[in-house]
């Protein structure tokens, strides 16, 4: 049985090892509660799943060991069981969908392990490492049904009631519940009067569904871009400590997830992946009964990949009205496109692209359309803009 | 005269309202060294310039104290009187060019700052200050050229090397040179034997030239999106203390400095400005005789614009091979957008977006332009994709 000794053990064993992130107060982060983070995309490997890899690695028998690790991950697990095998002088082969992006994989392999290709999605990859742990007698580690594995992700608890005993409120990232159940339960042994709450994605609430329902249930299709936690179906194991040890679960859409990372961006400088962001999600949109509560909101990794992080930076900037676009009608005749662009500059927008076009069939045959793209300051200064525009005459946003 | 006892006393009245940020061992930023980051951006106002500024106002004589401060500054230092003044209690007015980022206008005010905006650029909000001082009798917080301000900078050395005291260099950027000359006067004066560079961005050389000229040469255009040390002439004091302290200076291009934001944030998850990744681009770009030592680089802050911020993304994306534009010839015949697509698509490539145009004089009168926009893994990806499509029969990237 699972006792929190398990946890101060692998606190001594991870000690000299992984980093004890520290808690950074923000207290911008919301209105209502005083917010700090745990930022666990500062660990090593960009996320605290290194912390359960790296215990169950450390605690496997001389035996097991020889025998070498399987494990199956797109992602951070993967990282954390390559630097677990390598810091532990082991062999480890890790399977990984082909649909992962390049920067994780490259990753992985940094840390001295074995990455093996599946073509297909997670569950193929999933297939084909019970396989080799079928063929070659090797350990599978898994990402989160595992009490080696929750025990470790627990040393977050017991960091966070360290640095704040007084607090009121933890706010956690769910995808299997690993993280969770060992957070969870290391804070409420603790201290039983802090409340603890989950937080998923909305496209794959798996753990939130189980949880209300009061037994385990299987997700439909999952669809997030938080990857690192669009889990199927919740871990045997950690759907009783979920049960029992959390206080309440909530979901997060990804638009809200992708206005938290922006908001990590620009109010503490750090890069969240979604997963990891999707806790201050909860809080910003107001989604936990947390009002005047010292609360730690977990962040838990940051390894998004730079093509999505840009896109997520796009649309928070376009959300909230600082990238804009407008679509103008005008006549297609000498010196129009300069009165307009002259319009936008004069009232200070930085013009980032221009489109233009004919007009379609509707338009007058003379007419063509101008699409503007243009860095602005705020929703006002778009109205402000568009309020010019039609004042000189033209017509301005409408189909 | 300025010692190093003032360094202490900063220390003493900063310790218990700043932040301690802690070093990041950094171990693949660099195969030559052993860098260390020390992240200023995480310090509280997102940059080390509230050291300076708090310590400045906090040590003031209550009579000038009741007289209030006023500043000028675009960005980092103008937070750091605000918060340096509102902690104190007394009056702050700051004059902020209208050209500055929104953002950093904002985050100013929210530190209850009165903020003056001027229009023009920064010598006519600086001018604006002086009248301001002139007629009031205010108490002007000068950014860098201040035995107080490089004291409270100079805070950092004793961090460092409290923490690591085995550095053997330590890297600074560069702008008035106010964090410079605290920095290497701190380090030298405890550890003689580790060396201090500077660094600054190429389009804004002002100290760098006059350290190699013996004497204070005035920058010609600033031009650099490293706004937080577009300086065009070095203090008298701290132009000395460089001078003094400093084993060397060097230069960083804009592309250099904006490789760097994307490596902090993709290795560390870290955000930096444009001023606060000089540093790393200078190890980065190995610019600096640092081989086999340990190095504590320093990301002095983490203000950078959104906007700004992706497009530097962008920039290191296209650079790396992770966004990449093919140009193909084609017949306009139905069918042809579909080959292409499928083509791309099959080999893993994320179309971002297309553009479908009739072509110019030079090209047949039946053909046109297919312009497609993808997320590739890298360079290779690319080649081979254009080879594919080459192999296809398509006039791929010729002009």
């Amino acid at each position: 049985m699972l006792t929190i000794d398990k946890f101060y053990d692998a606190r001594k064993v991870l000690n000299p090892v992984l980093r004890h992130t520290p808690l950074i107060h923000a207290p911008r982060f919301s209105i209502n509660a005083e917010v700090y983070i745990k930022p666990e995309n500062l660990q090593i490997t960009g996320s605290f799943k290194v912390r359960g890899a790296y215990y169950k690695i450390a605690k496997l028998s001389d035996e097991d060991k020889k025998r070498g690790v399987v494990a199956c991950s797109a992602g951070n697990h993967a990282q954390g069981v390559a630097l677990g095998s390598q810091a532990n002088n082991i062999k480890a082969k890790i399977f990984v969908p082909s649909t992962a992006p390049i920067s994780k994989v490259e990753a992985t392999k940094r840390y001295g392990a074995e990455v093996v290709l599946v073509n297909g999605i997670y569950d193929d990859a999933y297939a084909a490492a019970c396989e080799e742990v079928e063929r070659t007698g090797a350990v599978f580690v898994h990402p989160f049904d595992d009490e080696d594995i929750i025990a470790g992700q627990g040393t977050i608890g017991l960091e966070m009631l360290e640095d704040l005993s007084s607090a009121e409120a933890v706010v956690i990232p769910i995808g299997g519940g690993g993280l969770a159940s060992g957070v969870a339960m290391a804070v409420k042994t603790l201290n039983p009067g802090c409340q603890v709450f989950g937080v998923q994605a909305a496209g794959a609430p798996a753990m939130a569904d189980s949880y209300h329902a009061q037994q385990i249930l299987s997700g439909k299709v999952v669809k997030t871009f938080a990857d690192g936690i669009a889990v199927k179906k919740p871990g045997t194991l950690t759907y009783e400590l979920c049960r029992k040890y959390l206080d309440d679960i909530v979901t997060v859409a990804d638009d809200e997830i992708a206005a938290a990372i922006l908001t990590l961006i620009e109010g503490q400088k750090l890069i969240a992946e979604g997963a990891g962001a999707t806790g201050l999600a909860a809080i910003l949109a107001d989604k936990l009964p947390i009002h005047g509560k010292k609360t730690i909101c977990l962040v838990s990794g940051g390894n998004i990949d730079v093509n999505i992080l840009s896109r997520v930076i796009n649309r928070g900037l376009v959300s909230s009205g600082r990238k804009s676009e407008l679509n103008i009608e005008l006549l297609d005749r000498p010196g129009e496109l300069t009165r307009v662009s002259s319009i936008v500059s004069s009232l200070g927008a930085n013009v980032v692209s221009v489109n233009h076009a004919r007009g379609n069939i509707n338009n007058d045959i003379n007419g063509c359309f101008l699409q503007i793209a243009m860095e602005t300051r705020d929703f006002a200064h778009l109205d402000e803009i568009r309020t010019a525009l039609r004042s000189a005459g033209y017509v301005v946003d409408e189909k």
